[in-house]
């Protein structure tokens, strides 16, 4: 099962949005496509939709690739815009673009260099991602205790990335290690991709799973039944406030109140350094029937009005420890984002 | 509107199972029958179910009403306590059973006596909670400040009362007075309550509403959004700890953080004098469909398992204070609940 995958000229994804009644795939044969498919959610998940960026442009090139240079990069520039455009809170997508143009149109003397560096580049990112989920999965368990059960909220998971997962890639590790007895997940509406996808790839890898309401949660943590939080995150600010599904940071102060752990596993390419804090990061408003109807039913009456934020920010005195692939970050979470900035690594 | 409505030997309900898509009645001729309308949530609300419980003692008194007496209370003795059995966690239930119990069978010595005083018994609940509803909602508005929005949860209104209702009754009179700017309504998982029930009755009153995920209550405290937070309750304990829809203690956590005042309003019925704290609640249970069906179709995979607690208990410590038909109780919860235990009123 590949979240993702690119081949002959074509980016093959998963239709997230028909999980779990059916595994489906999409075939996207242009760039438009695959814009598409990150508005309509077909793929969802920081991560995922930065590599999907990446062979979005590629497909853009491809498309163009028979112009002369100069138009040709006018195309592209005006395709990368439009990508870019496809989802505002994730900064992975701005991430990845950004990778992928500096690797191949800065470099690329030609419409055919730009061609192959820009495949190498896409592909590079996928093949990151699934590194550093590894490696996160790794930290990520070594900091969880003997024997625990533990919280998720969305899909941060295989799904959401090319593969492994950020949080789930931490439960994964953990459950390998024995650690985990059950992993709650939270539904995690309006979109459900809790109960839809995280419960449908740990029932699928035979990790026991739980579905509750988010409403549940905090009794879950008053209860005992669980003695870690773990989600993804969509865009971290320096100062360590996170972005991430709407009711993290709901979950979050409840973890607090019960000093149970609360981490974000997230690769570093979701920190966004250009900004201090959480109150600079914008949040994507959706429309009003992903709340108030579901498989074609509406649940509230008509005439009413609809708030449907897709994200919110967890402040940073909330979050115990980030988990990446350098390692897990603990507060002051300026200092520690600062050291990791300043790493260089194979990918810069 | 009348959520329930006893005529001619008969107890009309509206299915609440149905709305908000459609207006429809449940004609209930035994008390089996209402039974089963409280286990399936066709009336739901603990103020409600109160005042139904009477309807159905009497409904069952009526069936045996050709019997010897002796034959006669033996069957309404095992009559009432099935209709005990129905749902565990709202207390009203066992008070209205008990009071009408009170009131006919031990003060009456016919049949014919009872049945009389059965239905004067089972009418005064219905008449005293509309009553109580009114007060409340009077106490309630004036301690709201003189502009706000407000959130709630779940569906406290005229659906889960004899009319009017206690979390909404007092946003009713708020808005009565000019005090409400609009009204965000939990949608309340797994049930929909707010997003069915809350929605389609403030609509209905021309009550601006704006519906939103349980996830997204949090939030809408941290955006500075809404200004108080009101919601019923199921069962108050003698210190004050309160059992509402699952959810509920969360949110009182959220407004504590945010210094959001956090209102119950209830019915003196509706606290337990025989249970000191709330951990002597016994929380429902109910089946795994309600989490992951909707509309007949299913959100997550087969094999998944799912935790499903109908409601949860909020410490006495983040309630600001307890709406109640004699006023607003404040900490310390314990005297002023003893206050109004000890106050002599015309339903005893």
């Amino acid at each position: 099962m590949n979240t993702l995958k690119f081949h002959d000229g074509v980016l093959t994804i998963i239709d997230q949005t028909k999980l779990p009644l059916k595994l489906e795939y999409i075939d996207c044969y242009d760039y438009k496509r695959v814009i598409q498919a990150i508005t309509r959610l077909e793929i969802r998940g920081a991560p995922a939709i930065g590599a999907a960026t990446g062979y979005a442009l590629l497909l853009a090139a491809r498309e163009y690739k028979e112009l002369p240079l100069d138009d040709f990069l006018v195309k592209l520039d005006m395709a990368k815009k439009e990508i870019a455009a496809a989802r505002p809170t994730a900064v992975n997508l701005f991430w990845a673009l950004d990778m992928v143009w500096k690797k191949s149109v800065l470099a690329g003397k030609t419409v055919d260099d730009i061609l192959t560096a820009l495949e190498l580049a896409a592909n590079r990112i996928f093949a990151l991602d699934i590194a550093a989920n590894k490696a996160m999965g790794r930290y990520g368990a070594s900091v969880l205790p003997e024997r625990c059960s533990v919280l998720t909220h969305c899909n941060a998971g295989a799904l959401a990335t090319c593969g492994w997962g950020t949080a789930l890639g931490v439960i994964r590790e953990a459950f390998l290690q024995g650690k985990i007895d059950i992993v709650y997940a939270d539904e995690t509406r309006p979109l459900l991709q809790g109960a839809r996808l995280t419960a449908w790839e740990l029932a699928r890898d035979k990790i026991p799973v739980r579905v509750i309401t988010d409403s549940m949660a905090g009794w879950v943590m008053k209860k005992g039944l669980v003695q870690a939080v773990i989600t993804g995150a969509d865009r971290i600010a320096l100062n360590g406030d996170t972005a991430n599904k709407i009711g993290t940071y709901t979950l979050a102060v409840m973890a607090k109140r019960h000093s149970i752990p609360f981490y974000i596993a997230a690769p570093r390419s979701t920190i966004d350094f250009t900004i201090n804090t959480g109150d600079d990061i914008p949040i994507e408003e959706r429309g009003e029937d992903e709340v108030i109807c579901f498989a074609g039913v509406r649940s509230a009456p008509n005439g009413v009005e609809v708030f449907n934020p897709a994200f919110d920010v967890t402040d940073n005195e909330l979050i115990t420890g980030i988990i990446t692939e350098y390692g897990v970050l603990y507060p002051p979470f300026d200092k520690a984002i600062y050291k990791i900035q300043n790493k260089k690594t194979e990918e810069e």
